[in-house]
């Protein structure tokens, strides 16, 4: 069985809102509505679990209640970091060692149904696929306000999600990070890998972007009026 | 001397338009000609040198003649990359050793006069400096669609331009890279480091967008209408 895993821990404070950015609307719709109005329409997705702050618990039911979203199974506990979130999400439902989870920001409202699908498909491919797009800058690492030096564009990629991972291999991935004392790791893929298995990339796409600044939000209105015309 | 260098050699293939971007319109005013204004009215700065492909030379005149840009000194013929268009642009001027050259891509409209004012302190303070801001994505390197590694977000920026460094220093960077057979370097600060010359990191802006994808396009005009409205 698949499962869609929408989080929405964060609170948001590079938006300057008092909201966390995945409650504020675009087109009218709250944020997070956008992927589990995708997720439900999904019929290869049996359920969806979202992570979010305790307090926002009514709101998510009414957000599932307004917008119909029949496949709602659980919500879990936002936790200190997005880690602990997909932990938590991850825990708040009885999944079998087989399933495939597809773990999703709820700052992306944009995900299409074909990306997503290219994700699960390759995760039940190979265990652990994640989509990505190609890096439009140039990266460095910088300490101290020196520029240590600059990264080689052609290898690197920005992680998006979906990210996807068969149940067994993602709960065991986190618990071997816990067991370690790692709980910052800014997606999932991270501990895939750190617990030494393989993740495959799926090609990602320019329009699932991920809302974290007020400049993104009149973004996202753009984008939202432009797939709207295009689902006419 | 501070003199400003725009490179417009690019032909903007991501964009899906035959117009290089750098002449695509926001708010009826050419992508290149934001920049231009924005030096034209910083008293610190003397001359602009643009590189650009060969047959937009009249383009590049006609905006200057319709913006009033009296500081164009010159413009280079931009080349196969864009190190080898910053190269031309070096070379297109007679600067002294100890002038202050300030290199801007075209594709960046919204670099406000603060944050070059930033740039060009820093780089005289020190010889070389450039404008950078945090990532928000997970990167990761990538080889035949298996996933390396992720790095750690922590000490990892966006490189934007303004790039500013000491004339003597930048162009003995891009000797040194050229008789090394470099040259596909994605930004100035790559060549400074390559020579083993310190570069300071400055606080970048996240308005300060780089035009790349159609998306971006509509984010142009969201912030072109807001700028002037903070103008007002």
């Amino acid at each position: 069985m698949r499962y869609a895993l929408i989080l929405a821990g964060g609170s948001g404070s590079r938006m300057g809102s008092l909201t966390p950015k995945q409650f504020l609307k675009i087109s009218g719709i709250p944020i997070i509505a956008w992927s589990m109005m995708t997720f439900q329409r999904m019929n290869e997705i049996v359920g969806i679990i979202i992570a979010s702050p305790k307090d926002r618990f009514p709101e998510i039911k009414k957000i599932a209640e307004d917008y119909q979203i029949t496949k709602l199974r659980a919500i879990a506990t936002g936790g200190e970091t997005r880690q602990i979130s997909s932990y938590h999400a991850l825990r708040a439902y009885e999944f079998h060692d087989d399933d495939i989870v597809l773990i999703h920001d709820a700052a992306r409202p944009f995900v299409s149904e074909a990306l997503a699908r290219r994700c699960l498909n390759a995760a039940e491919e190979s265990t652990a696929a994640c989509a990505y797009i190609p890096v439009k800058d140039t990266i460095a690492e910088i300490e101290n306000n020196l520029v240590r030096r600059t990264l080689d564009r052609e290898i690197l990629q920005s992680a998006q999600t979906p990210q996807v991972f068969r149940y067994s291999l993602i709960r065991d991935a986190h618990e071997y990070a816990i067991t370690r004392g790692f709980q910052s790791a800014s997606d999932d893929v991270t501990l895939v890998l750190l617990r030494g298995k393989p993740v495959y990339s799926v090609e990602g796409d320019y329009r699932n972007i991920k809302i974290t600044t007020p400049e993104d939000m009149a973004l996202a209105e753009y984008l939202a009026h432009a797939l709207r015309g295009e689902q006419r």
